[in-house]
C-alpha cells in the first residue's frame, strides 16, 4: 500500500505557486489533469492566466512577505513560476510556517544573483571533482574592473546585471575600452545595480536542458534542445538539438551535474552554449519551468510541468523521454504594432497544420514583445519539424515533402535498370531523390552524398552499379543508414561481377543486396523497411502482395479454363 | 486577414456546456489551452469537475429550462457533455435567444431515443443510397411484440429502453419466450418506459469511431478503436483496433456516413460491432465526446475535446491522425469497496510507467463503478501497448521487452553461422527471438511463422539457409516485413548455391541478401533498419562504425611503427 499512499498524496498535497503567468498556468493545467490542488499568488488573483485555470488564488504580489505568509497558511508546499521573488521572505515563511518550499529559498537566492550562481558552480564542481565548464567571468564593482577584464580577455565583453535581468534586459555589450564607462553607468543605474562581466563567448549555437530533481537529490534530464533567440527573446526551440550526439550527451551531463549541486526539488532550466570546437559551456540556470521546455507538453510522455509537480509533491519522477521523433516550439510574441490580428498570424497557420498544437495564455490585449502563447509541432524527424517551423512562419509549404529515400547509380547507363525502383517508390507515394554518384569518377561526391544523407532526412539509400560495383558498399561504409544494392547486369559477365562486388561485403558493413537487375525489388525492400515503423505503409505492402496474388490466381484460372494449348499471357 | 479573423473568434466565442462531469472537464482543459472561454451549467457549478477547470459556471440542472436560458444569456454557443438533457427546452432556447446550439436539439432528441436513432439511420441510408449496416431491431409496444420478434429472430434477444439507458442500465437479455413477460415488465416499469428489441448480435469485437462534424457538414474521423467492456462499463480502449485494415476502414466509413446524416456541429462517438464474417454493424451513437476517444488526448495531434471545440466555435477541424504508433486507455473505476486505496492501484502503477499519462477527474469520494479517471498509454505498436495495459492491471512486467527481430534458420547445422547475428543483436541491445524453421521439412510452421510475425511485433526477420535455400524467399512471400537472407556456406558449392537461391528473387518479393556466411552483417543490417526510425540506435551504429575505424587505424599505426617484417595481427 506504500505506493498507493504515495500516489494518494497528489490529491491531498496543496501546492501554492508564486506567480500567475503562463508558466503557472501550464503548471495549473498539469495539476488539474492529475488532481493536484493548486493555489496561485498573483496581483491579478483569479484573473491571472494561472488563476483562471487553478480555480484557487490569493490576490497579492509574490514579492510581498505578508501575502506569501497568507498563501503558506493555505497550502502544504510552495513553489515558484518566476525566480524574481523575495527569497528572504520565502525563507522566513519556511522557517515559521508548516510549509515546504521547493526549490529551496537558498537555491532561489543563489540563482537570482548570476555572479553567485557561477561562483557556486565553480566551487561545487571543484569540491565534487566534476567538470561544469563555464566561460570566464568576474565581479566588476567599478569601471576599473571592467577595463581590467577587457585587458585580460580582449573586447567585446559582456557586462551584466547580477540580478533581475531577463529577455536581454540588464545586459550590455562592451565593444571596446572606450565603451566601458558608459555601459557601466547605464547598467548600474548610478551604482544601484551590481554588475559582473563575462568573457565574450563565440558560441555556434545556444542549447538548453530541462533537469528535474526530486527531494532526495535524484535528477532526470530531458533531451538537449537548441534555442534560437530573436531580439533577445526565445523565438524557437528545436528538440532534440541539431548538434552531435556527443554534444547533446555532454550538455545533459553538465546540466545534471549543475542541478545536483542545488537544494530542493523541482524542474530547472539550464541554458548552455555549444562551442565551435565541440565543447559545451553552462550559461545560466532558471529554478522553474522554462520556455525551452514547452515542447515537452506535446512531445514527451510527461511534460516539464507535470514533472515539476511530481517533484514538489514527492511523487516518483516521470519519464523525460520523447514519444515522437522530433519536436519544435515557436513562441507567439505580441506583434510590434500591438494588434491582435498581427499577433495571431502564426496561430492562424498552426490551426491548419496537421502536426501543430496551439497554446494561448489568454493575456489581453497583446503588447509588443510579450509572450502571448506558443505553438508546438511534432514529427518523425528534425527535417520535418524544421519544415513545419518554416510553415508556421509562412516561409514554406508544409505539404512539400522532402525525400526519405535516395536512389543513386554509378552511371546514366544504369538508369534503364534503376528506373524500376523509382516507379515502385512513386507507386507507394514515398518521396525520393534520384541522381548519379560514381564511386570511381566522383569519389568526393560519393563521400559527401553518403555523409550528409542522414542529416538531410534520407532514411535508406538504393544504390545500383555494375562490374566492379563499389558504390553500394562504399556508401554503406560511410552512412549508418541501411543501403540496398542493385547489381546491374553487365555484358561481359551478365552481372555476376556486379552481384559479387555488392553482396560479398566484409563483416561490419552490410549491404542489402537484391537480384541482378531487379531494381523494382530494391524499391519494394525500401518500402518494407519504411513500413517497419509505419503501419499504413505496411498495409499498402499487404495490399500490393494481395494484388500480386490475385493476378497469378487469375492467370491460373485462365490457364485452367482456356487450356494450355491456346494460352497467351 | 480572413483566416486570422476566424482564429480570433476562438478567444471571443463564449461556449456554454450543459453538464459538468469529466467530459466537460476535459473540454474545459482543451478550452483553457486554446483560450476559448467556457461556462459550465451543472448543479455543482464551480465545484463540478468541469467548473473547477473552466472558472465560469452556472449552478443548476442541465435539464432545467430556466437555467438553460440563464446560461444562454451568457454565451454565444451552447453544447453538451451528456445527451440526457432537455432537448425540447434546448430547442426553445435556440429559437428565442441569440445563441447557437451544437449539435442541434433535433439531433440530440433523435439520439436520445435509440429506436428513432436507428429508424432515422435506416431511412437516411436508403435516401442517400448508402450502406449504414445495422442489426435487426423493432419497436416493442407490448409483450406480444417481443414474442413475435423472438419468433422471427430466435432467442436470446436484447430488450432495451428507448431512452435514458447507459453503462448497461436499461438493457435486458431475453433468453427465451418464457422470459419475455418478466423482462418486459421490469424494464418498462409498468409501461412508463418505452422499449424496443434488437436481434442478438454475436459480434467478435466492439469497435468505436469518433467523428467530428463542422457546421458545413464536413466530417473527419479518428482511427477505429477496439473497446472492451467489463461489467457493462467501458474498461479499456485500444487504438487502432486490432482487426483487419479493411474492417477498420469500413468502421470509419459507416461512422462517417451516419454522422453525415445528423444536424449541427461537434464530435460524435459511434459504437459498432465487428462481426466474425468481417462485416461491421453500427450499434449506437453519442452526440458528444466519448470514453472511447480519451486516448486522443495523448496519442493524437488534436484531441477529441479540442476538435469538438473547433467544430462548435467554427475553427477549421484539426487532424484526427495519431502521432504515435499505438495507444490504449484504461478507465479508473471506483473500487467495489469504495476505498480510495483500492481505486488508486492502477494509478500507482501508471505513475511508475514511462509511457503512461494519468488523468484524474477529482470526484471524491470514489463510489463503486464510478469513473474516477483514466490512464492513457502510448507506444510504437499494438504489441507494446497491450503489454503496458497488462502492466497497469498488475499482470505483466512492463520492462519485459518482446522480440522485434526474428532470427530463423533452416537447420541447427546453420547455428554456427547464424549465431553471429544473435551476437550483434545482443551487443546492440535489440530484443530478438531465435529458432529453427525449415522450408522443406516444416512448411506449415514456415507459413505460420511468417504470417504471424507482424502481429507478434516482429519488425524484421533474418533467415539463414544453405543449398537450395528457400527459407528467406518463402518468408518474404508471406510477410510484408523486410527479410534479410543469409546464404550459409555449403561444402559442395561453397555457398554459391545458397547465395543465388536467396538473392535471385523474382520481381515483387525482395530479400535483402548479405554475403555468404556473413550473419554478423545480417544483424548489423537489422540494426540499421531499426535505426531508420530510432535516432538512438542510429547513434549506436555510428559509434560502432567509429570503433571499427579506430581499430583499423590502430593496426595501421602498429604496422607503420613496428614494420611489416615483425607484424602480428
Amino acid at each position: 500500500m506504500d505506493e498507493v499512499e504515495q500516489v494518494a498524496k497528489m490529491h491531498t498535497t496543496r501546492v501554492g505557486v508564486l506567480g500567475g503567468g503562463q508558466l503557472g498556468q501550464m503548471l495549473a493545467l498539469a495539476a488539474q489533469r492529475l488532481g493536484v490542488p493548486v493555489t496561485i499568488l498573483d496581483p491579478a488573483g483569479m484573473d491571472s492566466p494561472a488563476g483562471r485555470v487553478s480555480g484557487r488564488a490569493v490576490c497579492g504580489s509574490f514579492t510581498d512577505p505578508a501575502k506569501i505568509a497568507e498563501l503558506a497558511a493555505l497550502v502544504d508546499v510552495i513553489t515558484v513560476e518566476i525566480e524574481h521573488v523575495d527569497a528572504e521572505a520565502l525563507a522566513r515563511v519556511g522557517a515559521s510556517c508548516d510549509v515546504k518550499i521547493h526549490p529551496s529559498p537558498a537555491t532561489i537566492a543563489l540563482i537570482q544573483d548570476k555572479l553567485l550562481q557561477k561562483q557556486h558552480l565553480l566551487k561545487a564542481a571543484a569540491a565534487r571533482q566534476e567538470s561544469i565548464p563555464m566561460g570566464d567571468f568576474c565581479e566588476t564593482a567599478d569601471v576599473e574592473a571592467v577595463l581590467s577584464a577587457g585587458e585580460r580577455w580582449g573586447y567585446p565583453l559582456m557586462l551584466k546585471a547580477r540580478k533581475g535581468a531577463y529577455d536581454g534586459r540588464g545586459n550590455a555589450v562592451v565593444a571596446s575600452a572606450s565603451d566601458a564607462s558608459s555601459a557601466f553607468s547605464s547598467l548600474s543605474a548610478g551604482g544601484v545595480v551590481q554588475l559582473y562581466a563575462e568573457r565574450w563567448c563565440p558560441f555556434s549555437k545556444e542549447l538548453a536542458v530541462m533537469v528535474v530533481r526530486d527531494v532526495h537529490g535524484r535528477t532526470a534530464a530531458y533531451p538537449t534542445v537548441e534555442t534560437v533567440q530573436r531580439d533577445s527573446m526565445c523565438h524557437t526551440v528545436v528538440a532534440p538539438a541539431n548538434v552531435s550526439a556527443a554534444m547533446r550527451a555532454e550538455a545533459m551531463r553538465v546540466a545534471s551535474a549543475a542541478i545536483a549541486t542545488m537544494e530542493g526539488a523541482g524542474i530547472f532550466g539550464v541554458e548552455l552554449f555549444a562551442m565551435p570546437d565541440g565543447a559545451v559551456l553552462l550559461n545560466e540556470i532558471a529554478p522553474r519551468p522554462h520556455n525551452s521546455g514547452h515542447y515537452t507538453m506535446d512531445a514527451c510522455h510527461v511534460s516539464q510541468f507535470e514533472n515539476h509537480l511530481r517533484a514538489v509533491v514527492q511523487l516518483p519522477l516521470g519519464s523525460c523521454e520523447m514519444k515522437v521523433g522530433a519536436a519544435a516550439m515557436l513562441n507567439v510574441i505580441g506583434a510590434a504594432d500591438g494588434t491582435i490580428e498581427a499577433t495571431l498570424q502564426p496561430i492562424a497557420r498552426a490551426i491548419r497544420l496537421r502536426e501543430a498544437s496551439v497554446h494561448w495564455y489568454g493575456k489581453s490585449p497583446p503588447k509588443p514583445k510579450r509572450k502571448m502563447g506558443h505553438i508546438n509541432v511534432t514529427g518523425s524527424d528534425g527535417k520535418r519539424v524544421a519544415q513545419l517551423l518554416e510553415a508556421l512562419e509562412g516561409s514554406s509549404d508544409p505539404a512539400a515533402r522532402s525525400p526519405i529515400v535516395g536512389v543513386i547509380m554509378g552511371s546514366d547507363s544504369d538508369l534503364p535498370t534503376m528506373r524500376a525502383a523509382a516507379e515502385v517508390l512513386t507507386e507507394f507515394d514515398v518521396p525520393f531523390e534520384l541522381t548519379i554518384v560514381s564511386a570511381h569518377r566522383t569519389p568526393q561526391r560519393l563521400y559527401e552524398y553518403a555523409a550528409s544523407a542522414e542529416d538531410r532526412g534520407i532514411r535508406t539509400i538504393i544504390a545500383g552499379a555494375g562490374g566492379a560495383a563499389h558504390l553500394p558498399g562504399m556508401v554503406a561504409a560511410i552512412t549508418p543508414l541501411p543501403v540496398i544494392g542493385v547489381p546491374v547486369k553487365t555484358s561481359t559477365l551478365s552481372g555476376n561481377d556486379s552481384l559479387l562486388s555488392i553482396v560479398q561485403m566484409p563483416r561490419g558493413v552490410p549491404v542489402a543486396t537484391v537480384a541482378i537487375g531487379n531494381a523494382a525489388n530494391a524499391g519494394l525492400l525500401a518500402v518494407r523497411m519504411l513500413g517497419m515503423a509505419d503501419v499504413q505503409l505496411r498495409q499498402k505492402m499487404q495490399d500490393f502482395m494481395r494484388r500480386q496474388e490475385t493476378e497469378v490466381l487469375q492467370k491460373a484460372t485462365k490457364l485452367e479454363q482456356g487450356g494450355w494449348e491456346s494460352y497467351q499471357s
